[in-house]
């Protein structure tokens, strides 16, 4: 047998593997979606008794991953990733607690109302199924996702990193062990227990049992899985946030919200990476913001009108305005009016988050209506583009799509809506 | 030159001509966003009024488009649905007539409230932006298509069927004429002009200037688009309804509903295909059923316990169950209670519409909540599901994904909500 055929049968049976995942699930997924409230807030609640109870089977699994992770030359960034700490258990605990918490989206009945021709017609709100998340090495992703794919209603297939192959499988174990105390289907969570690559192939064809991806990790990862799938795929590419400071902009405002988006944190993708400010109020403005950045430690990048106010500016090029820094770097550009910085966002924002300082009624108007990215905001930092600041309790990621979720998602992202009607006989006639 | 290299030379020429047709869509996409109700209104009137002067002209390009049909071989159904008459001018002039009158659902802000952090958080519900139609033959889809992208604030890029080329050009001249009139991009809406396949290849996976593609059509067309699309797809695919009559049903209910489920219109996606009958309530429906059936010439095929009391019934196959005859053709399945009917359902439906009728609180409850198709109804045909029946005032398709707009898709489901925040300064802290 030579090497490609070994690969084959080896690809072939992932590939059988992820299938008989996906049955389960897909079965699974009807008894998720009839399971009332109180199960599923206790499965939630036994799962993190189970990740208490079994810190010190986490704690070994992690181990081998941190040893295997050094081993193999994993950068110190990547291993503090895939590190489980006890205050991340402790973190993992309360997401799922606070999950519990939140009110469950399955079954809310809107828009009932009668129409001409007798019955009543309304929305639910429902379950979309089988999520499948594929995600890299952090592995408190595992308890994020599934805790928020649980309470939808959905079963999820989950595939982490192979980095965090070990911890995810002590976390899998600790879902389970609360699923089956819940009464709750184990099927419903499922963690993928294979490093091979084909079975990330299987999970985004098999739009027979998936009925939605969610990838979450870097722009490749989210990039190939995108074209390659056959399932719908809710993603987040780039987060290239703007602030546009107007000629009609209060200074303090201007000021703190300028400085807050992009020092608050540096590797955050509601970030903004690009600030924008009207030629009519640069002069007044970018001095104080440029000391302001360069006391933070933040280096400025300029078109040449901005580099003639802040002369320690290095000149930006147009391939910094489609860069997502993520880190202590800002580019520049002065804009001659609103009108302008709209062309710039429209050109080269991701469609994430937007932000205008103005005080002008109509301009923030046509801002709000006009700029086409997930959250648009007036007099506000970018940084509050996020599920815990939007109220949505937890998120599973934020999409940059325009179909379906558009921003952060939380669980009724997780869900869809079916037409319901209520007759009474009616008939067409 | 040899042929291949021709052929090729002509694929990349109509890329780049839908590359261009997609930069043109994108720029006026932005200046649809913004335009106001009374603008949009007055171009579907203006569109209105150009059919109804040019009706010489949509004769002429019509009659060139039959003839060719009649010398190409197309059978009479094909043809009949090219043809232009007078009367389905005058529906496309009502329809246009009709999209102006409904409400406008770009820019509708809801969910405005308070955050702790003392921001104002709502969604918006603005366009898409590009939409890409992709039909066949009949040419009213074009004015159909055009007119909800258009109030709803999207550019469009249609491309109908190369058997009515001449019709869509003489109804695109109208369009491109209305949106001149009231002052709007012609660009807004663009009909491809060209037979070369290439171009609905080039269209499916520009997804840098198309924000979602709407086929329309046979089964074949739909899935050869979904698996090769870059872009998201709403789709409809089968239309495979059931009715199932619990034992708990009102008999002269059930009676009328599953005769008009079947025998209303055989060749729409909303009729029954399958009923699905209680053990119990069998001998007591099925005879009056089948000599009504009978009696409209619509054929019965069922299960062995079917046959016993319906013993004309040929036997239902497997094949059957997941066959969507759109024809006067109908399975019957008895099966022993609900939890049997919706197993049924879960393996066979393609998740488009279901009736359950009973009498039975809790059985219409459990139905409602369990069943997973895009329109759930209790005492109810099948044939409600519909865009004009459920006040949509028109609908673009009837989807059957579980992503984004689900069952009649209208004017909303042409849209998406972003975030909006309005602030007074506030920053992360």
């Amino acid at each position: 047998m030579n090497t490609v055929s070994a690969t084959e049968q080896q690809q072939d049976s992932t590939r059988a593997r992820m299938q008989a995942m996906g049955r389960a699930a897909r079965a699974a997924a009807r008894l998720m979606a009839r399971a009332d409230t109180g199960t599923k807030n206790a499965a939630l609640n036994a799962i993190a008794n189970e990740l208490d109870r079994q810190r010190p089977q986490l704690a070994a699994a992690n181990a081998k991953d941190m040893q295997h992770g050094r081993d193999s030359g994993l950068d110190a960034a990547l291993l503090d990733r895939l590190e489980l700490t006890d205050a991340r258990i402790d973190g993992m605990i309360e997401g799922l607690n606070q999950v519990a918490d939140l009110p469950d989206p399955v079954g809310e009945i809107s828009d009932l109302k009668y129409r001409p021709s007798g019955i009543q017609l309304g929305k639910m709100r429902v379950p979309l199924g089988v999520i499948g998340i594929i995600y890299e090495s952090r592995p408190n992703v595992t308890i994020d996702a599934a805790s928020l794919c649980l309470k939808s209603g959905n079963a999820t297939i989950l595939r982490g990193g192979k980095e965090a192959l070990h911890s995810n499988g002590a976390i899998a174990a600790c879902i389970t062990a609360g699923l089956k105390q819940a009464g709750l289907p184990e099927a419903a969570v499922q963690v993928v227990e294979t490093t091979d690559r084909a079975a990330v192939g299987a999970m985004i064809t098999m739009s027979e049992y998936v009925d939605v991806i969610v990838p979450r990790g870097g722009k490749g990862l989210i990039e190939r899985i995108s074209n390659d799938a056959r399932v719908p795929v809710i993603k987040h590419l780039d987060g290239i946030c703007h602030v546009y400071i107007d000629d009609r902009a209060d200074r303090e405002k201007a000021f703190n919200i300028a400085l807050n988006a992009k020092t608050h944190r540096y590797g955050v993708c509601n970030a903004m990476e690009t600030l924008l400010v009207a030629e009519g109020i640069a002069n007044e403005v970018l001095p104080r913001l440029a000391a302001a950045y360069s006391e933070k430690g933040v280096e400025l990048r300029g078109c040449e009108k901005t580099r003639a106010i802040v002369p320690d500016a290095q000149p930006a090029s147009d391939e910094d305005w489609v860069t997502e820094y993520l880190a202590p770097v800002l580019s520049i550009r002065i804009v001659a009016d609103m009108d302008a910085a709209m062309d710039h966002i429209a050109q080269y924002s991701s469609g994430h988050t937007e932000s205008i300082v103005t005080e002008d009624y109509t301009r923030a108007r046509r801002f709000l209506a006009e700029v086409d990215s997930s959250s648009v905001m007036v007099n506000a930092s970018t940084r509050f583009a996020d599920g815990f600041e939007y109220g949505l309790g937890a998120e599973i990621g934020i999409s940059t799509d325009k179909i379906h979720a558009r921003g952060p998602v939380g669980l009724e992202g997780l869900t869809s809506q079916k037409w319901i009607v209520f007759g009474d006989g009616q008939i067409r006639e």
